[in-house]
């Protein structure tokens, strides 16, 4: 890596790129859409589709994670949302989709009201069963923060795959004031394969890889609800992020002796060239929100918000509106009256491999992308 | 070719550039523009206009394919649009010319019904033998995927030119489902010449080239009626892939003993400056659609679009409305009182050429060209 | 530093960089935001925030000086504005807040009339002795123009920290007319430490610095009530600006045998990630005036402008209206209920230094930053 | 000149920078604005004002040119405009300052109609007569088309600067239909300085001032009344231009033994700041258009057309609004109470003068610039 950019006589830098920046080529072979296969095998588990939904409480429910599985993707379950907080949530879901739009500062007070209420563990025993018996794939995460307080509950309750999901986790997190998670030890203790992140670079990422995660979430707060970027300065461009994740699985699979641990790009995935974009940066699956914000059977109800838009201390997020598409299937399967990347996300994918010649997602991610200006 | 840019720690990329990007120089010498030269010479035929117009419902009739071919062009009739799809196609042009701009979801489902008309071959023949008894160039094209199916009609209907187009057809294509077209035997056994595209790379180009195509068409869903890079995460920008196949044609004049190649520059071509820096970069000719859209006597009747509009599994482009500038006669010659770029495109190219001090579109491709911020 | 681009034959240029075009990136550890110290420590004091209120009216009175003091930072008062003009100056203030936004040359009028009124030495006195009562640290400024002329009115009131304060200043002016203020002798006399600047360039400031001030203001007009860019072609892009004084700090640290001189970044922080950036560049403190302009305590009353705007020959910058936010103590501290980097400026920049694993500003200044296209 | 960017595999070129591109920024020394000089000394003539006034029916008719020159610029006159094809022009200039803005090609039609009328010899005589008697420099101008056939009447009327300018001016025009004008034979037997462009490269200056003109105006089409690059596909960003062209002074100032030809920016130069830069490229003087058309007093009332916008043949440019700020004397001159470059421009350029510490044009050509990010 070079930081071969003066910024000024004291500092030098690196250029790194977004998704925006880039973009795939043609190859000298195409292949019939039919042929390919966007299969995403991790640990156990096979998804047809390589797409995982995001635990925002206006993306996932119990019945859009229960539907999104039965579609072939997997849904992960927020398990400090809404449905975590509330025996009945809906209320509060309508609610803050009737939010005054003009008025953000009471859009995020309310919100911030409404997040005050306390996790119940009973009730994450309640929402993973209710997905459990539907018979899909069974995932929810955690903050770091809460980790330790609710991973015993979750366990409990009979998870497949455990998320641990913060605006940035580090595998060496320090504090004076409460004994942090210990990543390594709670990951080697837990019987169910675990996915942390966010991380954007290639030391951090390969910190968590050595913790015994079986993936890596790549991103820091880049997605459409956040405004990290402008409060704090901090802002990882998604192509190089994962690129730079992809390096930490490929020097790890080596350190390990054998040990692949999944990339899942999360975070700034708006349309189906994006996700894309995010397979052929070297990513294995990818986590989305918005796009699934905008089926009109998600919980949002054309409204989108992550956990950092009700943050009690420091809120950047924003309640976002959604233009609606058609169903969750609509979304990932088409048929596709919309010409704008918001639907059939899954044919746009197959669609991008089949004419740059690729026939698997682990070979898509050698293809060929070029800079080129923003459209 | 350099890939000398670190996207990230496990992908290098080129930059590439499109002709927004681009712009020529004056130089020393300069020239009166009338001793100016724009024949495009291609097989036995020389076209004083180096315009190909694209096969798109909108821009190509087989009265504007003959206005064209009068005005010095070559017209290319789209033999699997309306006109070969109805007896009488004016109602349903009539039609879509007045379908609700406010509901694009609505006009791409009709447009998807209209477009779902079989294609009658009896129709591809006489919709040529119409051209044909004009006195013009005769030219029709067709995807890879119909080719075999109706190619036998429009060789019988006596085509001159014979054009393969597709968003991406490579000279090797994959299916387990059906056999695919095998390009190199079929322009082998063909008695007609055939242009062969779109490509968008050196390698691809150059495959394309060793098939025995004519011509081969650069370009990859770049066109003002696609939305190919958001939905699919594709593009090609078109300064660097013209450069590219004009090195594959060179790399092939070599190769070959002497077989030239052209290359014909199709898609984002939307004012005169476009075409002129297309032929700068390399191009023979340019297959353009929005500018002859813009006539007041294109069958589009204000409206343009192109075939992925209405693509019956993953519509990607749309309906896109165009002002309208004077017959295609002034859109072609003039005279101009448009000051955008948008009429007299040939005058244009002659006085770009002048200015530049080249007096042969052959020469006109050495021109030099610089890089600068769009405007 | 290298100078590499050719922008013509006969000039070569580096390119810079504005604080848009960077971003920090979180790295291998993260901290808690408690653990985190902002303390920032010049000459004899510390304050427990490294922001200086930046001596514009519409921002600093000696109310809202005495508040920001008590908040942890530093207020610097106009010693050439409203408060010694006028003995009452609230009713100037209120004027300009009501001049009709639709006509700026006439705001631009009326604001050069109101501040043609001359400055009373006594009234310097009275408004620095109303500080210093407060119990907080007294600090004003004067012009280098005027320093001259008022600076014994500033001592003798007993000021802690003094500030010239103008476009650009430099240790070398040179004049015909006028003798220029000798600043190194200057500040040598005078018995309190000196903030000095703007100045944008490694040698500029290192000339500075060689004065013997306590502190260089880093900035030329590049704030939001400026447009000196425009109007003079100047610009000096701030990440770049920033970087290279720092390292103007670090070579004369080395060749003063060890005086540490404050880089203070004065202009363009408009948001809270403007101002952390501003930190890892290499910043030991931030002047800022339009974050302050949006408390609702501030005397501007939802305007902003800098002394540029009355500039009685070259008037350049603009009386801009500011959305409001919250109190001072909001703007600084929080709670925010904002999202979009304008409350809780001090929050935000605990929380980057937590994110990417710093304890101390001095640590945080080596922070990894990366260029990024802007959003 | 490093042509070191692969556009693709077929053509390489170099970065080009226009005015927006770059900044100066401060030096180690400033000085005061009253001990500049921005005296422009060309041939026998000496201006304190190194404006040039572009010969444009909008900005110059023989009232103005002698209001410029008794400011201590040079007005040049159009003497292919209106005041040399109608006795009384006032009548059409009120007329083009009527016409409906919302119907653009109507605009142009009529532009062209009005300009068909011939050109008079004795109106061009007469015209000049009126300038000199003034008292002032005068300068007339004419297209390289119409220089053979009215320079005699201009001569012979009395010019003190003679200027040829078309949109590219060749050393080495070469036409079979006419004989193109001999430029070097022709201003060898003139007895008058001859100013001459534009050019906008490195060589084709160089052949110009070869010719034994006095001045080149650089530029090619880049103002603010042309849309040469869209529709041509040519463009010169000026910044670069300006550097070719003076580095082609200093190298034919060495080849010829010491003749210096003054470099004078022609296009593109909307506010003050971007006549600053250009000087600061190496420019010894400035031609404006559109600054002047912004005088109260100026001929255009308002509006603004340069010779492309009523072309017979090939009309490229547009009427365009424009804000008026002043007569010419506030926009050279002040008192200024506009903010935003648009007047004082000569009180601008002497404060950037001071501020960068320069105390004469020629040394200010030396001024350290950067490249920056356009805000």
């Amino acid at each position: 890596m070079s930081y071969d950019i003066e910024i000024g006589r004291s500092k030098r830098a690196r250029r790194t790129y977004s998704l925006d920046d880039i973009a795939l080529v043609p190859a000298r072979r195409t292949r019939d859409p039919r042929d390919v296969s966007t299969d995403w095998q991790i640990d156990a588990f096979t998804f047809p589709t390589p797409i995982v939904g995001a635990p925002m409480d206006s993306v996932m429910s119990p019945a859009s994670a229960i539907e999104l599985g039965r579609l072939g993707g997997l849904g992960v379950l927020n398990l400090e949302g809404l449905w975590t907080r509330y025996e009945d949530p809906q209320p509060y879901l309508d609610e803050i989709s009737l939010l005054p739009g003009d008025d953000m500062p009471r859009v995020t007070s309310r919100m911030q009201e409404i997040y005050a209420e306390p996790i119940k563990a009973e009730l994450i025993t309640a929402r993973l069963a209710e997905i459990r018996e539907a018979g899909v794939v069974v995932a929810g995460s955690l903050t770091p923060q809460r980790t330790q307080e609710f991973s015993r509950a979750v366990v409990n309750a009979g998870v497949d795959l455990f998320v641990i999901r913060g605006t940035t986790v580090s595998a060496e997190h320090v504090s004076q004031n409460q004994e942090p998670l210990d990543l390594k030890e709670f990951i080697y203790e837990l019987d169910v394969p675990v996915i942390v992140g966010g991380a954007a670079g290639y030391t951090p990422a390969l910190h968590l890889m050595r913790t015994g995660a079986a993936g890596v979430l790549v991103g820091f707060g880049g997605g459409a609800t956040s405004t990290t970027r402008r409060a704090l300065g901090i802002h990882a461009a998604m192509a190089s992020a994962i690129s730079d994740v992809a390096a930490a699985r490929r020097d790890y699979l080596d350190e390990s002796g054998g040990r692949y641990v999944h990339v899942i790009a999360d975070g700034g995935l708006g349309v189906s060239g994006d996700m894309v974009k995010a397979m052929a940066m070297g990513a294995d699956a990818v986590m989305i929100g918005a796009p699934l914000a905008r089926a009109t059977d998600a919980p949002g109800r054309g409204y989108h918000w992550g956990p950092e838009a009700h943050h009690h201390e420091y809120p950047r997020g924003a309640r976002t509106q959604m233009s609606q598409v058609g169903t969750l299937e609509t979304v990932l399967n088409g048929p596709s009256n919309h010409v704008d990347g918001t639907s059939n996300l899954v044919g746009a994918l197959r669609r991008a491999m089949a004419t740059t010649g690729y026939s698997t997602l682990k070979e898509f991610q050698r293809s060929e992308v070029v800079i080129t200006q923003r459209s």
